[in-house]
């Protein structure tokens, strides 16, 4: 569970990392950055900040921050009701991010899971995306990403979001974030 | 029919634009940006300049410049093979643009359709974008939209997009730009 400090906190450094990358958000954007800490109470290793600018029916747009070597973890996003699992393109706006996908190893990949939790994660292709690079993820293909050493701020483009539905390898996580009421 | 030189003048601008605005691209995405001119030869007056991001049969991300006081048409997007029309969001990131769409008439709007083109528009409902702000577009809805003075970059983030299929209302456009050999 997030306390509420947690949360603002992790809110006021995503907008460092916003505008580092010059992007513009709302009051109300900025005010409801979502916090998710996966469930797994260690925000800086394990995270994501996330602004949905939009996710109808069939597309979604999203604005991602990575703190410094924070990690999404390994999921995949599998049919649901009759569609195939969520398409997601990742474009990096700002920073550097490592992208692990299905796929022939890499040898000597960069990043490393979060401490503790390597057995959870299994995938090992690695696509490295710098600022206007970016990568088209087929659905339900399991993948994990991770910020290098300043962080990074990245776009993805997608169909429908359904966190809910989302297939983490960890059993200890928990999607939708539970914050302290 | 647009001229060599004129696409390459027009992408050398509107990459001042993407530099204002702090988006990043990669070169090839530079080299090859759409400059669509609608078949009406005049493109300072009348057109669009994009970068697209992605477009699969799912999803599509583009980036969008407008010149100052540039037009893109009034158009909708039908259904097309079973499917609704295409579904847009669009997201100023830089500058000012004007949106029109069907509905109930602004008494005062802003913008004003092309000189010698007026009697191709018919559609009054202002709806305007500063940084940051953003606007989501039903299926099949007759639009279009203008820069203010200073120009405008905007994000669209939208279903498959089928240019050819779009249909304007001014029975001399062609979408789909026309460049000498």
């Amino acid at each position: 569970m997030l306390s509420k400090k947690q949360v603002k906190e992790a809110r006021e450094r995503a907008l460092t990392f916003f505008e580092k990358a010059n992007i513009i958000l709302t009051k109300e954007e900025k005010d409801n950055i979502e916090v998710a800490d996966f469930g797994l109470n260690e925000l800086e290793q394990t995270g994501l900040e996330v602004v949905t600018y939009v996710n109808t029916d069939r597309c979604c747009a999203k604005e991602l921050v990575l703190f410094p070597f924070q990690t999404c973890p390994e999921h995949r996003h599998p049919p649901v009701e009759g569609e195939p699992g969520k398409e997601e393109t990742f474009r990096c706006r700002w920073g550097k991010v490592y992208l692990y996908v299905e796929g022939e190893p890499t040898s000597n990949p960069t990043a490393k899971p979060p401490k503790g939790r390597e057995h959870t994660y299994t995938v090992w292709h690695e696509i490295v995306l710098n600022p206007g690079e970016q990568y088209t993820l087929k659905p339900n293909t399991l993948h994990w990403f991770q910020a290098g050493q300043e962080g990074a701020v990245v776009s993805e483009f997608s169909t429908k979001s359904r966190d809910e539905a989302d297939i983490f390898t960890d059993p200890d996580i928990k999607r939708i974030p539970v914050i302290e009421e």
